[in-house]
């Protein structure tokens, strides 16, 4: 089995590549399994995912124990590399932060994303402040001997205004983060192949861009340099609008078909709340 | 707001009418608040579904602990009536079997189902001592004031035999776990129209069928006098799926199709963690 710090370097490694890292983002224990098990080569959680999964709303309701334990259960079941979101580091200061980003690696994990908006205020940190947090957490990787990927999300996009202004400002958060230490930058919302061009040339580090309606294909993604792509919580999505439509058949026309058609067994869904069995030599 | 005494009489009087009650079983807070919505009366757990869905497999190597809190979250979210699926009981007999139920009452879930199958040997429970059980459970129901509703499951049908034996053994558990006080009998595996016509006429109780390939649809259960009709773990195998064909089509096409389409979105999968809007009168 490969140590912890084998595997935040080979996550690492895998946002330098010609093409993009596509990271799918589980709520749980067989969600993540099933896409170690399709071969993706790392996974990560989404914190909407997860959180509503637990019966909290995406945010930082969750208690932080019951995430760390939640992110704990799904490294203790997947082989390869995990990356947890830690919404905006459960605390106000890089000290508080940090504290959430250790737990975390203790959990398993070898990479993390952090955003900068405030889930108080829905306002965004000053740059000063989410720079301090970055600094911080990148100060933690030595300290620990886990080389973790910090992925730094920006929510500029996602205010009201000028969209080139908003660009802008999701740009100079980017930098900020890159310099801070951040391996790689995630400005959410990010989906258009010219800002997508724009931004990933300005900030010459790796571009995290999320799936979602309108985003181009992945043989789009690797010609515009974009060095992963994440699911965010659209399998959640994806999940909870099948689980409408066997309802609607059922309840409207008493079959099944939508519930059985496509479905693993019960032996196969068993198997995925354990480790995978090591590969024949 | 419902009192439990009231869903748990909500819950038993679901499975008196002319036709079936529809239990589609969840696995954690956004796929039972997802089936709430979509209109069915009451929910149940899966355990399958549950505990893997949180990292242990089926039976009872999930701490009994972390069961409660998992049916206490979904039991606080919902407004239906929740009934929760407690394996053999977690406890060799009647006390601590007793006393996992009552933590699960008290965890707000208004009915159980318990099996015959010892998890540990693999083997049926003596008919004895499995109405040992079962007494106790209906007894605490006047201890809570909440006059539970018992789904009896027995797995003779899941056993090597002739068929007709098979059957035989069958009838004769659930006969039995209806005389010692379960409202409901659960025949795991019980598929074929001519072997629920004879067991439902034999049991004279409500008979309890699982969704799986070859059970007849609704029209023809209803028919045949079955009153409660449950997903067992087959929403979790239908979510598990849909993940594999995502993985699938992202990795081998680049493209997001199946990801994106029929898929809810983001406010309203974190509207699924918490309780639904009262109605406007």
């Amino acid at each position: 089995m490969r140590s912890q710090k084998e595997k935040a370097e080979k996550f690492r490694h895998l946002h330098h590549q010609d093409r993009p890292l596509i990271l799918p983002n589980a709520w749980d224990v067989p969600s993540a399994r099933v896409f170690e098990d399709a071969g993706f080569p790392a996974v990560a959680t989404s914190s909407a995912g997860l959180m509503v999964s637990r019966g909290y709303p995406d945010g930082e309701s969750m208690p932080r124990g019951e995430l760390v334990a939640a992110v704990g259960r799904i490294a203790g079941t997947v082989g390869i590399p995990l990356s947890a979101d830690v919404v905006a580091g459960f605390g106000r200061g890089p000290r508080e932060v940090v504290a959430t980003v250790r737990r975390i690696l203790e959990a398993g994990a070898v990479g993390i994303n952090i955003e900068d908006k405030d889930p108080t205020t829905e306002q965004l940190f000053s740059v000063p402040a989410q720079v301090r947090k970055i600094r911080a957490i990148r100060e933690l990787g030595p300290a620990l001997d886990v080389p973790l990927v910090i992925n730094a999300r920006t929510d500029a996009l996602t205010f009201n205004g000028a969209p080139e202004e908003l660009l802008r400002e999701a740009i100079r958060r980017c930098i900020a983060y890159r310099d801070a230490g951040a391996d790689c930058v995630y400005p959410m919302r990010l989906t258009d192949a010219a800002s997508i061009a724009t931004l990933v040339s300005a900030v010459a580090c790796p571009v995290n861009v999320m799936i979602r309606r309108g985003l181009p294909a992945i043989a789009e993604l690797t010609e515009l340099g974009v060095k992963r792509v994440s699911f965010g919580p659209s399998a959640s999505y994806a999940a909870m609008g099948l689980l409408q439509r066997v309802s609607q058949e059922i309840l409207t026309r008493g079959t099944f078909g939508s519930l059985l058609d496509g479905a693993i067994s019960f032996d196969e869904l068993n198997r995925l709340a354990s480790r995978r069995p090591p590969e024949a030599p």
